[in-house]
Parts: C-alpha cells; structure tokens; sequence
C-alpha cells in the first residue's frame, strides 16, 4: 500500500523511510509531545493518530500532549480523547469528547491566542517537541514538505521538534501545490518587519524546510477531510448579518471606511458565512479578506468577483463546497493564499493592514466586555481561537451574537459577563438582531444605554434598564452591584431561565 | 512679556500670531474639542488651560473635550475639572477632581488603549479636534514644533486639529530640542512597516511639522512641568522586585532570555521604579528599555551604563530627578529618543522587539486574569493606560502587586476579579512579595494552584483553597461558584474586610 506515493516523496533517500502507518504509531512514546497539522477539520494528520487510538485499545492508554493549529477532525481529537490519550491539549478544539475531559480536569488546556502558540514553543515556554505529525502533498527533493489545505501552526512543530512524521495524503487535491506562503519570524531580539502590505503579498515559500535527517518515517494516507456541514443562514443570522451591513454602508459613505471596505476577518461557523454571504450585494467590487478560514462563501464571492483576494491560513468548505470548488482549487491560486497561523492572525498585520474583524460572542455585557469561551463562566466551548488576535488590533471590531439562545430563556446580553475574553478596551461594536451599539468613544454609562436600548431583546430590556439604573445611583465610572452581577446566571442554573 | 520668545520663532510671519494666554484662552468655545500635548506631568500646556479656567470663573463653566497624551498636570487637567469645564476626557487621567467627576458620571471618560487613541482620532471615530495646544520648545522656520518633555498624542493631534495654539516653554530644558523622533503611521489601507528594528533606531523628524497658517496663536509660558516626588522603594516593592530578577536571572541562565534581556517596559510609579533599580546589579550591561515614561531609575542606569539606551514618549523623573538630570539632558540625546505614544506602545514594535513588559494590578484573580483600572469593579482610579498595549504584545508579560492592602483588609488575590481589563490569555507571570507564578502553558486548574500557593498572602491562601476545592468539585474548565465569586468584595463593602 504505500509503494505507491514514492512519486510524492521526491527525495530519493527518504524514499527508505515510507513505512505503515503503525509502525510510525511505535514511535510515538508515552509522555511525548506531539506537534499536529490542521487547523479546523483541515490538513491534519489522520493515519497515525487512529493507529496510535488502535494501539492505546490494545495496550491501554498512551498518555500525550497534543499540540496543534486549532481543532482538527475525529481521526485525531476524536480517537485520541475518546482513547484517553490526550493529557495535554493546546491551542483550541471543538470536539465534544476533548471538551468533556477539558471540563472534568482530566484533560489541562491552556487556551491560547493562536498568534502566541508557534513563537511560545520557538521561546521554550511550552517545553520541547518530540515529534511533528504533519499532513503534506508532496515532499521536495531537498526534504520540503507542501502541505495541504491549511497551514496553522506546522512551520513552528517542523522547525522545533526532534523528528517529523509526514502523512502523504494522496486524496487532498494536488492543486493546492504553490497556494502556501510559509515564512517564518525569527525570535526577539532579530525580528525583522513582516513585509507584508497588502493582502496578496507573498513573502516565503511554498514549502516548510525541513532537513532530510529529521524525517522519521513517511506514511502513506487516502483519508479525505472530515469536512463539516455549513447550515443555510437562519433568519436571525441573516438580521444580524444586514445590521452589519447596513452600519458598513454608513461608515463607508461617511468616509470612515474606503468603498472597497478594508480587509475582512471573518470567525468560523454559520453566523461569519452568512456575513460574508450578506456582502454579495456590497455595491463595490474588489473586497479583500485576512482571515483565518476560508469558508464557502468567500469561495462563492471570489468566483464571482466581489472578492479580489483572501488570506487565511486553512481551507474550511463543507463537503458541498470542497465538491464544488476543490477540483479547480489550481485556479484559485492567483486569489488565495494560505500562510502560517502566526502570519494570518499577527497583530503587526492586522493593525497594518486596517481589518474588519468579525467574531461571534458567547455572551456580551452591558458594559461591552464579551465572553467568547465559557458557558456559564465555567464550562469550556472551544477556546478564544483567533478572536483576541483579531479584536485586539484591528481596524474596527465587532462582536456578533443573537440577543437570546435556548428559545428567550438565555439572555445573551447580561449585567456582567460570566467570563471575560475581550475586554470593553477591545470592542468597537456590538450586532444583534435587534440592532448595532456603536461604542466608540463612549463611556461606560453611555456604552451599556447603546448596548441596551440597541441590542437587547425586547424582553430583556426592561430588567437591564432596572439593573443600570439602581447601579448608577450607586456611582462609579462603571456602575454595578457586584453582589446582583450573576444573579442572572444562577436563576439560568437553579429555575432554567434569566427571565424573572 | 510675549517679546522675549521671538527667538524662539524662527518662522519671522508666525511672531505676529505671539499674543497673550488670556488672548488664546479667547479662542475657545463652549462645546469645543482640546487636543492637548502632555503625558504624566510632562510636557503639557499651562497658561492656556490656567487662563481657560479663569475665564470660566469669570463667565462659568466653559464645558470642554479634553483629549491629551494621559495624565497631565494641575493647570490643565486639575484647573479644568475644579471649574467644571472637562465635559469628555480621553484617554487617562490621575487627577482627584477629575476622577471625581469621572465617578460621578459629570464626566464621560473612555478609557482607551493609549496606542489606540491617535489612529482612531484620525480614522474619524471620536470626531473632529477644533484646537490643539501644544507646549513647544521652538518653532522653526517651517512652522515645525520642536516639542518638550514628552510627545504623547501631540503629533496626531497637530495634524487632525483645524486650529493649534502653541505654549512656548522658555524654562524646560532647551538641550531637549533633537531628542525626539516624530513619526504618523499612515492610515490604512497604505499603511508601511514601522521600520524600529532596534530600540535606538531613529525613523521620523525632531519635530512636528505643521502648516504656519494652521496655527492661530503662540503664547509663552514660564511655569514649569509639574513633577511628582517618588517615594523610596519600601521592604514590600523590593521583594517584589527582586522575586521577578530572580526569575529572570533563571530565564536568562536557561536561555529563554538572552543575558542582556529584551527591552524592558516598566509601567509608571514606584512599583515600576524600584524594579529597575532593582536591575542595578544586573551581571549584564547594555540593557535597554523601550517603554512609555522614563522615571528616575532608568536615568540613573543610562549614567551608570547598566541601560545603553531607552525609549519613551516621556520624562517623567521626580523632582530631585529633573534637578539632577535635566541641567545635562542634552548630554542624554544619544540614549534617549522620545516618541509618538502610537509608536511607544505599538503592539507592532513591542512584538517584534520582544518586550519584558512589568506593570502594577490593582487585582488579580486566581486564574490569572487582572484588574488595573476599578477598585471595587465600579471606581474609576486612573485607567487603563499602556498596559494593555504592552501585555497583550509581549515577550512576557509580567504584573506586579503587593499581596495585601489597607493593612491586610484587602487581599489582591481573589476568586474573580471585580473588574478584568487583562485577560488570562495574556497574563504569563504574576509577582507579589511573597512570589513568582509561572502561568505559562498551565491550565486555569494549574494556574489557580500556582497562584495560590506563590502569590497569595498567608492569611488568605487558606480561603483561596477553600473557595477553589468546592468551585472544582463543580466541575468546568475554570472552576467557579458565581454566586460566591464577588462576595470578598461584598465582605469588603459591607464589614470593612475581605477577611471571614
């Protein structure tokens, strides 16, 4: 079976190194550190983790750190979790059974903005890789390693680890060859400015580097990615995705944004795609995006022409989009370009370039701080991910959520938020259904009337109203009676519901 | 009296526009919007705002916007607020009254990231400046401002303001004239690489270039910077800094520092202050500092040749600091650059150049996260300043704060902070006098281990415990029991100590 991908590994004298997937699972000893492709369910390793699962069911389980781009697909968090495998897991995942070990202790995740994991490992904060797990195309004759449809943190586990494992997989399309651009920083104090102006700007190669001595074994792999249903925007997506629109218009006529916008950032999931859906009718050609995924609806307005170029560092269609568009990926070359995770979501570019940077929030309060990450202030979702890399330096920043979940018994503007991952120094705007707070150069009185009478739902308002009033008659620049601020959270915890 | 400062208008058709700071206080109207120069009590103007003041005592309240670089002095900030004139105030501010006023809700005070407030001004979200005043050393030929003690916001606001007054300050140091390095990042989307590769590197002009017809009077002034004494490091600011040398003397010796450190950013006060003097007996020379404000210590480790150079957008040297240094500040021109405070504090300079950034909470909780801005989560003391800038763009991001205050009725570790303006995504190390935790990597079950056990003071730590067990026994990634989060505070609020 794996005769056949010599062609791939151009290299002749690591051509010695094509073993099975198993036998490259033996390597892999308890306690070591594992540095893994992917970035969402694309580009990541997927042959030898499942060996590694079988292997744990066979012998009992293989304790290890996983370390990755962001989440990945089943074959690696799935089994590896549902294996008891994974002691350590950073920087971001979505899968529910890593999700459950998160939230008992059993697994310790560090949720870390995905911009600081590849130099924190390049600065010895995080200890050493043993082995990099990477997903390529091909592997140049010099030992370069072409990945596959997302880059993410790859670069950095190469350069850093003891040995590689590459997982050749011969059913990504070989058309992605040439989309990448890997550059990596060099550490303080030899840092030199990433030379990027603009959003097409290509400034590395189209390999990872990788001395030939350092590749442990070659595995062969026919695993297509585990690419993930989009669902067609529901109705209140769709207001939320207009509101935006509508507030870009102004902000465009007024002369605060160019008519062509500014580059656009854009979270992952149903809520950013049909934002990005809503500009098909934006009245100018050529938008830009600097993102982290490419989703299906860039694909959509790329072909069309509204959007000239993106830059992200992964490729995340559903199976319907990567059916329609994977085939001719060769084409979108010249308008797509996937770079390493610390270049798609650096702070130096992001501020530079002037993004719109668009994140969904798990709750946002009164005030403008948002809470990205924790239901109930406590239990894990997924992780920051980009969000802070983005809000935190962009042009304009704006969070997105529906006024209320769970059919109005979760009010998703609250007093206080249960956890904080963005704080009001970051948050430019808020979207709702309901409607837009423009917080800029507010204070905080001002802040939470806009948050309120723009945002909340139209049964919430009345019991944020009374909350903000009794605070301010206790003053302070931010008002707020500590001893109520999560009331609301406890009558969700003990009666089911905020609404009183 | 105007006459004498004819000289220090090179440009012979601006010494017409030479009128008396009563005359400039004319100028403005009720409704208008002040960018004043200034940062800490540096380089501010005097006699307009002083004038200003006394007019409204004449007239009464002449309600104003004043935005500056942060702080400033009491003939500014604290003449305006006591005559009820500061109507909005960005983006900091240390001054009693104003605060006062900022806690009454009198007046609206955002508390804006100190990099963020220049590029906003100019992308048009706060509106339009109608008069920058501006305390000048000279003006040249050209109508360029060579500006004094410190740079701030100054530049931006020279350059977006329909009108400027320039204060010419004929008693501040005259060999300051080269010491500053102007530079405005372009708007995007044309914004370039800001070309600091190196802590000295010099990248704009020594003064504020701006059109003669755009200024509209230029008034002399006489009074000098309004400097604040710094207290002696105490026995509780000692330890602390010399628990974070120790820490760095192991990152150094294991080689995750270089043994000349990366430049050093230290937050203002005398928490800031003894940690670098604590670095006095560094086995390195060559240090180098890139930082927001220069305070005593760093000018004694320049004369020393500990620190071979710094940079700031300010001097800020105590009393005693001014009458030793500043008779030979030129002397210092080849050590020191003052710059714009959007390049002081740019997350793309800091991140690049890898900063050790050390600043003082007010609190932090035992997950990491930090409060610098609101005592009890609502009282404004002074904002959130650089801090942010740094913390969310460094090598290390470090805070510092005694364990305790008001004799042990305050403990600074607590369960939730009241107020978070860090987030536990950006916060690697925190220091009290009794230790280091080392947050990097760890999980919030780990880091609230490490910050207990390291951090807190021996009289809470048991409390800590406590609180901790029972929130884990409930599960979650990050263990809490919202309705007993803030009930320290409420301990606090109600009987006067956070003690059981």
């Amino acid at each position: 079976m794996s005769g056949d991908i010599k062609e791939l590994v151009e290299n002749k004298k690591l051509r010695g190194k094509i073993i099975s997937a198993e036998e490259a699972a033996n390597i892999i000893e308890p306690g070591m550190t594992l540095g893994c492709s992917g970035f969402t369910p694309s580009g990541y390793p997927k042959v030898v983790p499942s060996a590694l699962a079988k292997r744990a069911e066979a012998e009992g389980s293989i304790p290890v750190n996983i370390w990755t781009g962001a989440s990945t697909g089943p074959e690696l968090d799935g089994e590896l979790a549902r294996t008891g495998c994974i002691k350590r897991r950073y920087p971001y995942q979505t899968n529910e059974n890593i999700r459950k070990g998160i939230n008992s202790g059993a697994v310790q995740f560090a949720d870390i903005h995905l911009s600081h994991c590849a130099q924190n490992i390049r600065y010895g904060f995080y200890g050493k890789i043993d082995i990099a797990i990477i997903e390529g195309l091909r592997i140049t004759d010099e030992g370069g390693i072409i990945v596959t449809s997302s880059v993410g943190n790859s670069n950095a586990f190469v350069e850093m680890a003891e040995k590689v494992i590459v997982e050749i997989n011969t059913v990504q399309p070989q058309g992605l060859d040439g989309i990448h651009d890997i550059y990596s920083p060099e550490n303080p104090p030899n840092r030199k400015p990433i030379p990027i102006v603009n959003v097409h700007d290509r400034i590395g190669s189209t390999y990872i580097p990788c001395p030939p001595e350092k590749i442990a074994a070659i595995v062969r792999s026919d695993v297509k990615d585990s690419q993930r249903p989009l669902a067609p925007a529901d109705e209140i997506s769709s207001k939320m995705a207009s509101n935006l629109i509508d507030f870009l218009s102004v902000e465009a006529e007024t002369g605060r944004l160019p008519k062509k916008l500014l580059p656009l950032q854009s979270g992952v999931g149903n809520i950013a795609n049909a934002v990005l859906e809503g500009l098909a009718e934006w009245p100018a050609d050529g938008l830009t995006v600097y993102t982290e995924v490419i989703q299906d609806s860039v694909f959509e307005l790329l072909d069309s022409g509204k959007i000239s170029f993106a830059s992200s560092t992964a490729l995340t269609p559903s199976p319907d989009g990567a059916a329609k568009y994977y085939p001719r990926i060769g084409d979108f070359k010249d308008r797509i370009v996937l770079r390493p995770q610390e270049i798609s979501n650096n702070p130096e570019v992001i501020r530079r370039l002037g993004l719109i940077a668009m994140n969904t929030a798990v709750e946002v309060d009164i005030y403008g701080h948002v809470n990205s990450t924790l239901a109930g202030g406590t239990k894990m979702l997924n992780g920051i991910g980009g969000s802070g890399d983005f809000a935190r330096n962009a042009y304009l920043t704006v969070f997105l959520c529906p006024s209320t979940s769970a059919g109005g018994k979760i009010s998703k503007v609250v007093p206080f938020c249960s956890h904080i991952d963005h704080t009001e120094h970051d948050v430019d705007i808020i979207v709702t259904e309901h409607g837009i707070a423009d917080l800029r150069g507010l204070s905080p009185r001002e802040r939470s009337n806009e948050i309120i009478e723009k945002c909340a739902h139209p049964d919430y308002k009345e019991l944020l109203r009374d909350y903000k009033r009794r605070a301010e008659a206790g003053k302070g620049h931010e008002p707020h009676m500590l001893y109520e601020a999560f009331t609301w959270h406890e009558r969700l915890r003990l009666l089911g519901t905020m609404m009183k």
